[in-house]
């Protein structure tokens, strides 16, 4: 096997979802080296640690057990991306952080040469001065062919072909006219519950609760309540549908915590108090009801209008993003090309496996694209 | 610009589909250009005439025009395909005819280099020998990289991204139990018609006799009743789920011309003569009925059975394949990864623009990895 059959592979952020990718990397390696590409893992690095053995192949079943026991004190981030930069092999880096800094130094990582792939919303979330940073210094934006190629289909709707499918539809030249959609696994699961087609649901701190208790939530779930998470994904597709959307704080965006609660000390307090506020809830669902609708917490844009926004909204019950069941996302195109019936992708929008899918498949396109 | 960034195109076919791919070069064309990527049209053929020119580039907006006044008699395809062979630059064979002569010859077109975007779904769904041969001359096969490069997302559900989706699935390592959908825009307006959820509907025969008025079905209906086109596509999916299927007659088909009309002489003596089996129809629906239930023409594949079959399946109204509108396919991935809710893709799944889109973003896949 040639040099150039062999490529390295970088892996920050062993989480849930690090994890997951490592078992999915080992899959796609074996299958891989049947057409005579080398995938090799040469790096895994979380927050204080780092196992690294001068791109050494690592045994990818034994990486994290490893890092734990053999893993030295991870030098500042910058570092590792200049070892990186000198290796002897293209280079893949899989961020599976949601660090801010991480996200900063992309455009550095892209102008080395070292590809990106990676679930990291903040990169593509944050100003519009990073994002255009970011696709102006890889090869598959206008950095040319030195430089690395990025892929982040996980930041929307984890594996759901989300991201992918916009782009075809905007490079083949369709009008992309407005796009709506149930972006989060918690605030699906939320009003699921809280509001099911043909009637029950519980009170709306009492679902919260629950989300909370079955793991659908963040430790303080306010952090789910304040539609940033949704405001981020939203900001991701309005861009790539050509919208320059400043931030995720520059359009509307309804937050489901009661300005009261917004400084209570934590997340614990803020769920004893939030049931106070459920007659607020409550009034919606009715008034929802009296119209034969639901209510959902929904994002979308409005391309002609440069219009985003993120917050609740009522549906007909007939209505596909009503119909949702359990933690999942769906997400509708509305396009020139399919006319008066979306295009809509539906399905898990969160959780390890299906995330790690998605950085897996941006990792198989790079792969495709370097070797 | 080098002549390695220039890519010729050659387009077999001009119906709905060619023309509509046509337009969506143009906009490709000028996209493209701009990332230093020239797309060169240099053939243009239909089935008794060719237009060429020595791979001079031809105006795509006057392709048409000049292919229908200053085209030549069409030789014989083989001799196009070796004159493809010997252009100065790599050559992407758009395939948009439903030729079976050229679907069996895609091997020999692969192995001298040329690649091909197609939504010919005959080529993929014959025999499984043509199947083995086809991806055995093709660099994403295991043809080698002196091989051209097919892709055919339009074959099943035209431009929605279902066959890069199960492919991803499987080549991340999930695990795929089970697929099943409506396949047939023809299949989904007749039953969306004929049995609504909530009640009404006409009868059988009548519903046929409006979806060929309004277009939706081939000049012979029989063409989309007798299930093959729903089949090829399911032959298609199994085969890339790892199903060893024959053929599309190999497994069982349900059929909705009656014994007594397979032979008769034209589609209109059968339209005139379908009115005396809508009892039949009648009793299927009245059956679903008391159970709540709606009727729907679905494609499944149970992957542990290795079970393919195609034909009538009574849907609870709630199911998101009773709720379908229009002409719309769905198409539902049940994975391990995804658990009990699938992973859903819905939408237009004919027409000539969508059909298109997708041999476009097959254009674009196989430009990337090209140039």
């Amino acid at each position: 096997m040639s040099g150039s059959n062999k490529i390295f592979v970088a892996v920050v952020g062993v989480g849930g979802v690090g994890k997951a990718f490592l078992g999915q990397l080992e899959h796609l390696r074996a299958r891989m080296q049947r057409q005579n590409v080398l995938l090799e893992l040469v790096l895994v690095r979380r927050s204080k640690k780092q196992y690294f053995d001068n791109f050494a192949p690592l045994d990818i079943s034994q990486a994290l057990q490893n890092l734990d026991n053999s893993g030295n004190a991870a030098p500042p981030f910058g570092e590792t991306v200049d070892t990186l930069a000198k290796a002897p092999n293209k280079v893949i880096l899989v961020d599976n952080t949601s660090d801010q800094e991480i996200a900063a130094s992309y455009p550095k990582i892209l102008s080395k040469g070292i590809s990106i792939v990676t679930p990291n919303k903040k990169a593509f979330s944050d100003t519009y001065d990073l994002w255009s940073q970011i696709f102006a210094s890889a090869a598959n934006g206008t950095g040319g062919p030195k430089c690395g190629y990025v892929f982040h289909e996980s930041t929307v709707g984890a594996g759901l072909p989300v991201i992918s499918t916009l782009k075809e539809l905007i490079e083949t030249g369709d009008e992309v006219t407005k796009i709506e959609g149930v972006f989060s696994g918690t605030m699906s699961f939320l009003f699921n519950s809280f509001m099911p087609v043909g009637g029950g649901g519980g009170k709306f701190s009492a679902e919260v609760k629950k989300a909370k208790e079955l793991g659908y939530t963040e430790p303080d779930p306010r952090d789910d309540l304040n539609g940033l998470d949704v405001a981020r994904k939203l900001t991701i597709l309005a861009r790539i549908a050509g919208l320059k959307v400043q931030s995720p704080t520059s359009f509307p965006v309804e937050s489901l915590i009661p300005k009261e609660l917004e400084s209570v000390s934590s997340g614990d307090e803020f769920l004893e108090k939030l049931p106070q506020f459920d007659d607020q809830m409550e009034e919606l669902k009715l008034s929802a009801a009296k119209e034969g609708k639901v209510v959902r917490f929904v994002g979308s844009i409005d391309a002609p209008s440069q219009a985003v926004r993120v917050g609740l909204e009522k549906f007909d019950a007939s209505h596909p993003i009503a119909a949702l069941k359990g933690s999942d996302n769906i997400i509708s195109f509305h396009t020139k090309r399919y006319g008066s019936n979306a295009l809509i992708i539906q399905g898990a929008g969160a959780g390890g496996e299906v995330t790690a899918m998605g950085v897996t498949g941006d990792l198989l396109k790079v792969v495709r694209l370097l070797h």
